[in-house]
């Protein structure tokens, strides 16, 4: 039983490897006569592409996004949206010397165990470009919610330990690392470049809010809105941890710092999240993740290879130092692809 | 589009409201051929109900579960099972007071908006007491997962602030908490009957660890096992936080410090949580879900009333001062339903 | 992979077997805010039930509904709902003769190599008893669909070779058979006596119309409205075909006698029965579905037994002459289950 | 809530309009370790395409199907499938003509009214063009059977009136309607060629059978096997009646005449088609589809267009005379589909 596709109103279905000849989504139950261009989608995913910057790898793809089905003349018609992107920088002999060993970190372990094949080029199917079908169709669910007044927007709250200060929107497309903060950006990428330097990697924390969200949105009891949430974060390769609201923080308060009290002007604090009992309040929504550092790391690592003989990695190849940035936009799509389906799924009732 | 389901291959369908008639689930797509009794859920249902001690409500629920199909003869058919728990102290008079009220931290004011109409006796379905439906189908679970040597145990990793400095299996059951540390169980006494006295409440950790689990399970991209993890236990009322692994630490670790190395003996260590690119490694599986404190209160709260009118709230009634301990089964009973599922979607590969 | 559940939107679930404790069914997706009362459903559950005829068998099963969540002072709450109907008079004595032995036409031998176990009484879940759970529900879409003036109503065609001349509404509740034609109801009944005397059995066509059926329910490609109505009716025990429309015949016609031409006034002629490329027109929807005869027969019969020693079977018990009269609200509660799913899902485009 | 995936264990998702730039199929679920060529898949197709003779329409795709990922080095990998088919014959000017025109017997009307949009040219979505997707995806389905034994084979077995006298299995790719009787299928010439000099079109009766199926395939109690066999082909555009084994004429047959006997070498008849109970029984499955004519006829025929104004119309453009021949490697495709979900699905118990 497979799990490539997700959502149940808004369903959207990703495929394609790494190193395969082109990676994509299809997009089902996409509302029909909604204004949609490619170059809606190529500005998304424009944004998930490695910037010149300390950070990034150095695999230069186009990401040029084609529209194949499900718009005429510019506009849905309610049929499945085919998005395709081909890989065209696919360099996969760097990677012939790693066909045979386990990459600490890496799925390469899991996929062989899990299926006695796998495809090692790039990281196959597990690999990170698998995302930009997700911020494909991250972006054609961003034209839905926009015709609500629904905006999701993600930034980099935490870089290799430097957090961000304060919130300034504005500043987020400013750095090459999303973040909020344009002091923090300074010293984020200081950081980065020393533990570049070191031959390592570092992690972050991915906060998410969707102002202008309805309340009402959320389905009792397993489809709660801050549960598929959990899941549409954890379902990036990177991340370990999700919160929301005051998050791992609630476990310490006591019920009087934890609850928001409620005026008829709304909610006096926001510790919830915007999200009760599963179900949207109408406040501001705010999620986090957690994103664990790149596994690729030039210093090195004990492993084995396919014969389970012991030996050890040095991963050089084309790596980012960080999933930061380029993990922002795709939480960002994720977290739409999240509302957009329980907003067509509330109107059933 | 509902949401009252969980699983594709072994799927719970919970239903049931606090102060109905009854509750309980359906069990569709368990193996046929295995042992089941219904004592064999009602020990796991005893574990959850309150018991004598400064943490718990008053109200005192057999939580008798009868199976009505699905079995003969004692060993299950491979028909759906439902499972039955009749609803017997229901004492609704002390909603009567509130019943146009909104409560801080409750889900009152979202399935208001969501629906329209809300059964306010106990909370309805956002109640606590839905989980009932899960331990029971989580015993289900448990006795498929038995059969292929997998073992799920969850305990109370922290309380009020205060946390267990080891993991000792054999202490779980010896204290009312759930604690796997005698003494951190006596400190979590003593800070409970500090903030109950307080007329507030509080909030914890709770920490499952999955034994036996074999390598191979979860689906990519988006059914993988951490996110069906994450959602299975954001899915549960309180939860506001999920970590796998090394959890939110994960963002301010280095490369080589989040890595797990292998050898021809196994990992080196377990950061990963046992999930590698989603899917199960062979190592223990490690989730933690952070509990937020019960938002029903003595402390006087600002509310509105149905009417959008201003007034104040103070929840006296049969409440929990946290829903640790009782969370504890329910997040062992999720954490196997995802177990199972995908142990059983693995075998279609 | 379990197949109980049936719909997206509004989605049944049963459960139960023939000889077991109850049967029954959960309903997720109901719209809240609908008036539901359990006489609501016993009105639609009474009709199922053998009536002192000709036909029927002598178990005699009172059927009562219960109502035991997701309804809140006599209104759905859009929560599960949970109907269940408690098994009174299962004789299982007469069932224990036949325990180790294949009853042709039956689903026994499947069941068995399926599962490798099945719960031989009365026919367990394969039981056309099963068929209850399926009507209860029909009858709390029938309230959905009463709400937007939509009305299925289901009919005996033709019965053991006699059928109906003309259809008159009025006549179907006024006979035994569900006949719509008086006349034929009396042949009917001959002819069934006959049959049953000769310790035989007889099939027959029922003809589900649906007025007032809105244009745009279905879905392409896979979920076209046809293609969930034939998967509905096929999944009743017993029918072997069905027709859309003019159905067989379509393969005789030529283009120009199988189109309906399209007036302003609407259509010249419905032989597409209100679907064209799987989505309704707005006219009248017609069904059909062929039902084979009731496979228990005294006439003694060439089977197996368990161990596939040869042996004859005469199977004597309580058993109907045939599928019909009972069948017939269960084909209307399969169209009403059908209908209120798309009508549903309509409402997210 | 969209309809364009089929099954649950092997999942096909179509895409695609007839005239847009591209259609295909992402099946997920694929096992892995399966060998898998684009040639395998381009067959089935060919089978499928307008061959020179007196019924095909004058359209000319090469239908070229590329696989863009989910299998490395010509092995599956258990990773989605992406299908292919770049439109390249597609023509659209003919459609303008009719773009404001409702044709009689099309899905042009109720699109419209689902919709509120259509893509108008060469039907768009409801085109037969969308089958070639089916068919790619039903070769690589044939291929997971063919490992198990399993064949399923379609045939045409009666065409504009005139019906196979016998089942030769060598004749099928022998006549261009996939008669299974060389005689008929002259026959079946010659009234297609007055048919369709007359401007008018013809339907016919399609037959699959699956040899080698397990029993024990088949889900309780909605996912039947033949429920789903029954959605399958009735989700085929023209197909108006499903049949399994005897189909319709269970209805006129006494049940001595309907079941089949067993005995320890096997069932001495095959009336049920080789399903009991909606679960295989290790007979040869047998479904019949009924095939309505093309609609589009030149013969002239009253309509409306899109301001509701009277008009007539007479299609001309490029247009078959029947379906068939080229729907019978659909419902081989959709029939494969069937059995290898549930194929999969089976080894969950």
């Amino acid at each position: 039983m497979p799990g490539n596709s997700f959502g149940k109103a808004f369903v959207v279905t990703t495929w394609g490897e790494s190193h395969g000849k082109a990676l994509g989504a299809v997009i089902d139950g996409c509302p029909p006569r909604l204004p949609l261009r490619e170059l809606d989608i190529q500005e998304e995913l424009d944004r998930r592409r490695p910037k010149k910057s300390a950070i990034s790898t150095s695999r230069r793809e186009p990401d040029k996004v084609e529209i194949l089905s499900g718009v005429f003349e510019g506009t849905t018609t309610g049929t499945p949206i085919l998005l395709i992107i081909y890989n065209k920088d696919a360099d996969s002999r760097a990677y012939k010397a790693i066909k045979d060993l386990f990459r600490p970190g890496h799925g390469d372990i899991t996929y062989q165990k899990k299926y006695g094949i796998r495809d090692y080029r790039g990281g196959g199917r597990a690999s990170g470009r698998e995302t930009a079908a997700r911020v494909a169709a991250g972006a054609v669910a961003g034209i839905v919610l926009d015709q609500e007044g629904i905006k999701a927007r993600a930034y980099t709250l935490e870089l290799a330990g430097v957090r961000a200060q304060h919130v300034d929107f504005e500043a987020v497309d400013r750095n090459p690392f999303f973040a909020p903060d344009l002091d923090a950006a300074g010293r984020m990428e200081e950081k980065i470049k020393e533990i570049k330097a070191s031959g390592n990697s570092a992690g972050g924390i991915v906060e998410v809010r969707v102002d202008g969200c309805p309340p009402g949105l959320g389905e009792p009891v397993f489809d709660k809105l801050d549960a598929d949430l959990a899941k549409a974060l954890m379902s990036i390769g990177a991340v370990k941890a999700v919160e929301i609201g005051v998050g791992l923080e609630a476990a310490r308060l006591l019920g009087s710092e934890c609850n928001d009290e409620i005026t008829p002007e709304g909610f006096l604090t926001n510790r919830s999240g915007g999200i009760l009992a599963g179900v949207s309040n109408g406040d501001e929504i705010v999620v986090r993740a957690a994103v664990k550092p790149i596994p690729s790391i030039e210093i090195e690592q004990k492993t084995i290879d396919i014969h389970s003989m012991s030996t050890t990695i040095s991963v050089k190849g084309r790596h980012d130092v960080s999933a930061i940035p380029r993990i922002v936009p795709v939480c960002e799509a994720m977290v739409r692809l999240v509302i957009v389906d329980h907003l067509l799924r509330q109107r059933t009732i």
